[in-house]
């Protein structure tokens, strides 16, 4: 079972569809979109980072999309455009449209009689609509797919298998929940009484609300508030094995790439960028279009558009400073024991 | 669909349960409870840290807990107890009860026959028990939610939906283990075989023990042990994306905040605190009330009551220095350079 | 519900299938195995690492597996082996054969008409397995198992509950999928289109290939490829809650520990060893047989062979010797000090 594709489009369609210059045939038929080292031919790719010329001189697509500034390539079709990356994007969403499902509730889903389901919804074997819950058009849900009491999820949306919304949580539209994530399930918040001694629960009772056009990495954690939201901004992206702690609010278009953890009540601003396996403290804001490098630890508010790195994160240019200094330290030990060496020899006698 | 509340409170009702000095009106309504900054009207709040001080100030809580010594406040009312965040758990206990759900096996659960299901317990629709599994009085069991073979579930726990708990392995009473949490697959165990060379499995066919009023994260995973057990202590909190692996032992009342990873065998005390995203390496032991910074990584064992923290860890004082110097390394490398370039002015000539 | 055993074997038997020299009684009955700390007479352990002599000598097992040079023990029976590990591996899978399930496909599982289930397959109640999808002989889908359309899993093969395969990836042959991992989800991959502003999604209509005998550990996610393979190469061993992500390729019979995560297009030689909550960068190559030691960050290329640690990776003994500076550096910043004071007063006067 192949993916499903449309038929060919010619190069020149495509180079219009991109608003791209066309250098090569305009009839060229293109089957289908890859990367360069591993397109076939009667595929197009793209070339957008001089890191990868070696592939770009060896792949065997037959046409590539190239900045405005790539010279013409004997023997290969091009087509210019501003963005290479995002000029793929659309041309590879134009070869393989969403996969289309047949509406409906399927036998083998359970569907509480006071749920609301979208006729134009799919709700597949296994997955679960609890009462008072809404599943808009379009929505696909997977099987094993649970949606909690009250829980709301919008328009366009998939919920790939064994994702879990907890009661009352809402998504909106055109989101993208991948299997095994976890939206609302109780943030980690006890007192300790010590004269139990016991860790208190804190009943954590506010809800998570993912706004438009978000997506939510496999076996990703999205904690409910204590009280009151945890935020996900419109068109945030979220890879893989996240977690997101109770009360945080991330804003608009940002990355978070797989394994970042952030701590309650942290606020990410706007087209924030956290790399892998980084950590956010609690409380803190992280600004707008800050960026954070893979592995760091921001302790620290972050000011909007700095970019931080290292545990605990400091401005990247120290931080890579440091990085050098650090692998020179055995050097610069020596050096103080030459120095007070010969310092000694210096010194009056007697002293 | 709101969450179940139960009507309001007068204050000072609410003032008498948690032993607190009354200062405001005694028939003053409460509905709920409420962080500073999202609480509304009619809520109760608490303050308990001064960095919250301007939230205090602004908040809409009708009324707030507040430490012995807090002065009165013109036009607030407050509730002066011992320990501010303790009481607002008690009292948000009082106005969230834990749901209540109907008692049985519902349409859609697949119970073994030779499984024992109290009939106070609820299994949903799409939740699985299997032979010789035993659930307790007052559990629920979540759609998606998998008991293995002679797997053993306590009263009054919850299993929200898609928790795993495999074969043989037993949780305690009280405990609530969040959607996609693991417990009891196999442990990472491998003995390597040159000769074929391949890793060869090393049958894990231990077991995991989790003792009363544990909370598992969601997405957390517990493996089961070689041989004998893994074991949760009780009262233990787990956050969520938390790995534990086989053979380790955490004694009672630890936290272990998200993303931790706890390698085979290691041991921890009581009352241990993790930060988020640290590591402990296998086979040593962290002793009672030990705390671990977020991001460290455990090398060494950590004795009772010790703070330590960076990767490796050593103890907080040293690393909050050494965090400190290594951010002037710049400067002392200047200042080693100039100090070169002096002796090199006093050294005497044609040395 | 115990776990199912065969009859004890004598000790004689035993030495015989891992070709050892027999210290103590032929006829010994060997009843099962347990590790040193945790064995009841009756039981064999081994023992391997000096780390370990006290639990050697206290172990109640009633005969050890050890190394050819460890001398004969006054009242302990004594196996003699070239890896004791291995053989202990062995001997445990003796008494631990894989657990056998009735084939078939059992009331509450749902299968497509148009899947490929072979007769001596079992897919339990709650598992799925979608059109096209195809399942080879002796595997086991247990509840909550997810396998999309025209994914393939070959002969032999364990998955365990709530795991999901999605459409078009496939799996080897006696692999094992421990429950919540996440096969085929999409990779993180976005275009910025800034005139919206979004990110605009770039279809990952790439697959994973498993290769034979690899096991998957719990919540650990691989994603698709872009375009083309994400692999996973034969007899690799991945622990709990890793991060594979698109278009990565792991060489045959690594070791993945846990909370590791890869970036896109990374690929790992054969026999490679990830210490915990490694990150590797994207687009870089660990060479053949090279380890990296736990926490630490790969952003460089590693040769073949090489042993790493740090964030950011050096080689691992210029790693040790920075870490010992490191707790050296308040020490260096006085000797520094005192030189500046001693220089000072060597300056001649007026300076």
């Amino acid at each position: 079972m192949a993916a499903e594709r449309p038929a060919s489009r010619s190069l020149a369609e495509l180079a219009a569809f991109v608003g791209g210059e066309l250098l090569g045939p305009a009839d060229l038929a293109i089957t289908g979109v890859g990367g360069l080292s591993d397109a076939r031919p009667g595929q197009l790719s793209f070339y957008a980072n001089v890191q990868y010329r070696e592939a770009y001189s060896a792949t065997q697509a037959s046409a590539v999309l190239v900045g405005r500034g790539e010279p013409a390539a004997a023997g290969r079709a091009l087509v210019r455009v501003d963005h290479p990356h995002l000029a793929f994007a659309r041309v590879s969403q134009l070869f393989h449209p969403p996969r289309a499902h047949a509406a409906g509730v399927r036998p083998g889903a359970h569907v509480h009689p006071e749920a609301h389901v979208d006729p134009l919804a799919t709700v597949m074997a296994g997955a679960v609509v609890e009462a008072g819950a809404s599943v808009g058009p379009g929505t696909v849900l997977y099987p094993g797919a649970y949606l909690g009491e009250g829980a709301v999820v919008g328009a366009g949306c998939t919920l790939y298998p064994n994702v879990t919304v907890r009661e009352r949580c809402t998504v909106g539209n055109r989101c993208i929940l991948h299997s095994g994530c976890v939206v609302g399930a109780d943030g980690f918040g006890f007192a300790l009484d010590l004269s139990v001694p016991e860790h208190v629960k804190i009943p954590q009772v506010g809800t998570v609300r993912i706004e438009d056009d978000v997506e939510v990495g496999a076996c990703t954690t999205i904690d409910r508030a204590t009280t009151g939201e945890t935020v996900i901004g419109r068109g945030t992206k979220i890879d893989n094995l996240v977690q997101v702690a109770h009360n945080v609010r991330v804003g608009p278009l940002s990355l978070l790439c797989a394994q970042v953890g952030i701590a309650g009540s942290a606020e990410l601003g706007m087209g924030v960028v956290l790399g892998g396996q980084v950590g956010v403290a609690g409380h803190l804001r992280v600004g707008d279009l800050a960026k954070v490098g893979g592995q760091s630890g921001v302790a620290q508010p972050v000011e909007d558009g700095v970019v931080v790195s290292g545990s605990p994160a400091v401005p990247h240019g120290e931080w890579l400073r440091t990085s050098v200094l650090l692998r020179q330290l055995p050097e610069l030990v020596r050096e103080v024991r030459a120095l007070k060496k010969k310092l000694a020899a210096l010194q009056p006698k007697g002293e």
